[in-house]
């Protein structure tokens, strides 16, 4: 049959990362592509115990439908480590459970987003995002970034100028793909520009935790005076991304609709691993695991660095993350990133092609390399293959 | 602030039944409002040793991320199940796991319709289908139904006067709310008409393995020559619901479709929840399990049946449904069914008034009796009490 899509199915395009997953799925490739966490890393016996414990102790609820807004006790502790590390005021009430922060992203867009709107947002930004917002039909404004940032007169002159402005989605922590982080004074401005002109902010931040050196800053929702401000988190990148456990945070109102349009979507996330999280939390130090997590991260990230120090041509720019699962590349503008990921598969090494970073620009001269799923040993290997490709483009 | 919300919130409405739920949740309330499962019948014991099997041999696997289309063993069972049971003729790739089956019918409002598409369906039909499809902003044209299914004079005349026909949703075996089967007949009539006027059809089968006498019929789908419908399915009925795990099966091409909207969705489902299933369907002997699912509610459908016919007053009209988890029940027109539950929680009993599943009609007079959830010796006593609160306000 000659099927008869819904007009935003012209919107919705393959994922590059996920096709090109797929591809490095070899086990002779070294990938620094994905943004998988580590899997050696998962706390398997934990989970493991935990499992049975819920099971023996709660097994009927655990397998039984629940809430929309998700397992309370889980919901609570999110609340109690959003005040803490990011200096927000939430309860309980203040949080949906998601299904992963793709969700969260998602929902903001069946939330937020009518056909023709614009989503503001970093340039380059989160793939996912923007594929999640493009499916409800929005524009994208590409707001200039450097390493503090959005640049905030950057994005107030879009503000000016984009009567559509709907929404300002940000990855304040170690940006995907950039792996920058924004300046205390640009969240603070973030927060008051939207609330002059009365746009919400989609804070993004399923890396804050893994911040491997500077201090902890606080996050732009705790800036907000207006309740403008939502954030996402998630499990994927402290605890394991199979259980596909997030949430959304922000005033209750506004969350009960979120509530509401998940009922439609899904009804609820899985009982199950809700309560699996919850009891690790509270049986286990999640801050010694993601400790290990850090040490782990921040070693690989450091072989990347100083490989690419004493490998790449010096015309090639490259940003050096306080935290997170990635690092950016610019090369010179001659070279398409496409054509050189061909070059790299010949050597048995991946990474992701920039371009779809760009919602609109597609930079062809930039990609993302990310360093939290290579063992050590072959990242110094790996990266100077990357160097060997693009000396052989050059 | 002020949120300026896209226009689709406003189509958005609670769910009664997920509010009233709430209201039932007093323990002394005998409930016939939910859609639940019985959980004792959950095998726990079966749950917690594949658990830990799966963790043991592929943890790292089991806890990282996978592929949108989900875990290939499990789609290779589901595609082998339907062809048996749906007389079907699919492979895995025909098949995508979905969030819960209420996945299945977001994704299909998502890949089919636009704003002002009319979605025909079944009157009255499944609460939960007419949030996911309404927030993508289409109409409802309801169908008339009998103890047959849908009148197909009714659909083909609907057809024809409706130019903006984008979509028929259906539920053939036990359907939610009127746990009426279709039969074979209309089956292969709905699947000419689909064809004849090129118009999709979800076919909703959460239900179509509890029958409890009678025998099995062929699925729409099995009379489907142009690839027109689409199946989806659920292990929430069979296995446990606090998984999450459904599913959506129907040509490559439109499954592929899915699979783009799904990524920016959610990535994929929980991948351990769906190794967990697919171990647990090669260790176990899953027919054995719904045998005996299909034994305790057989008694209790039975059960209320028989109270029924003993003390609701004559001019009652109820379904006698040959399986799943529901019956349906049509009082004197003079009974609004939302003052009868007020009624009735006082007598500390409930049901769920079926005005809310009609998207247009809203009849008042109606409401609808899950059978699943009560134990054997609470059921006599519950629905003696619904007649005592019926023939209070005659």
């Amino acid at each position: 049959m000659n099927y008869n899509y819904a007009g935003r199915i012209q919107h919705i395009k393959a994922s590059e990362i996920r096709e090109i997953l797929k591809l490095t799925e070899k086990p002779e490739v070294i990938s620094f592509a994905g943004g998988l966490p580590a899997p050696e890393l998962f706390p398997l016996r934990e989970i493991m115990a935990v499992n049975d414990e819920v099971l023996e102790r709660s097994g009927e609820q655990a397998l039984q439908y629940t809430t929309t807004e998700g397992y309370r006790p889980l919901r609570r502790w999110i609340a109690n480590r959003m005040n803490t590390r990011l200096k927000t005021a939430f309860d309980e009430d203040n949080i949906l459970i998601t299904h992963g922060s793709q969700q969260a992203l998602d929902l903001s867009g069946k939330v937020f987003l009518d056909e023709g709107d614009a989503v503001l947002c970093e340039s380059p930004t989160y793939l996912a995002a923007i594929s999640a917002f493009r499916a409800y039909g929005c524009t994208f404004v590409e707001v200039e970034t450097d390493d503090q940032g959005m640049k905030m007169e950057a994005l107030e002159r879009a503000l000016k100028e984009q009567p559509t402005a709907k929404l300002i989605y940000v990855i304040p922590d170690f940006q995907n793909p950039t792996g920058r982080t924004w300046s205390l004074e640009r969240r603070r401005k973030l927060a008051e520009l939207s609330a002059q002109y009365n746009v919400v902010v989609v804070e993004d931040n399923p890396y804050g935790e893994l911040r491997y050196e500077g201090e902890f800053l606080p996050s732009v929702k705790s800036f907000d005076r207006t309740g403008n401000v939502l954030c996402t988190g998630t499990f994927s990148k402290i605890f394991c991304p199979g259980y596909r456990i997030g949430w959304i945070a922000g005033g209750k109102e506004v969350i009960r609709k979120y509530v509401l349009v998940k009922q439609g979507v899904d009804l609820q996330c899985n009982t199950m691993a809700q309560m699996a999280i919850a009891a690790y939390l509270d049986r286990y130090d999640i801050d010694a695991h993601i400790a290990k997590i850090r040490e782990v991260y921040k070693k690989r990230r450091d072989i990347v660095l100083s490989t690419i120090r004493r490998t790449f041509p010096p015309n090639v720019r490259f940003t050096e993350p306080e935290g997170g699962l990635f690092l950016w590349v610019e090369l010179d503008e001659s070279i398409d990133t496409v054509r050189l990921l061909e070059e790299c598969l010949k050597r048995n090494v991946a990474f992701v092609p920039g371009g779809s970073f760009f919602p609109n620009a597609h930079k062809q001269n930039t990609l993302r390399i990310n360093f939290s799923n290579t063992r050590d040993e072959l990242i110094a290997d790996g990266i100077e293959r990357i160097a060997d490709a693009i000396k052989s483009m050059a």
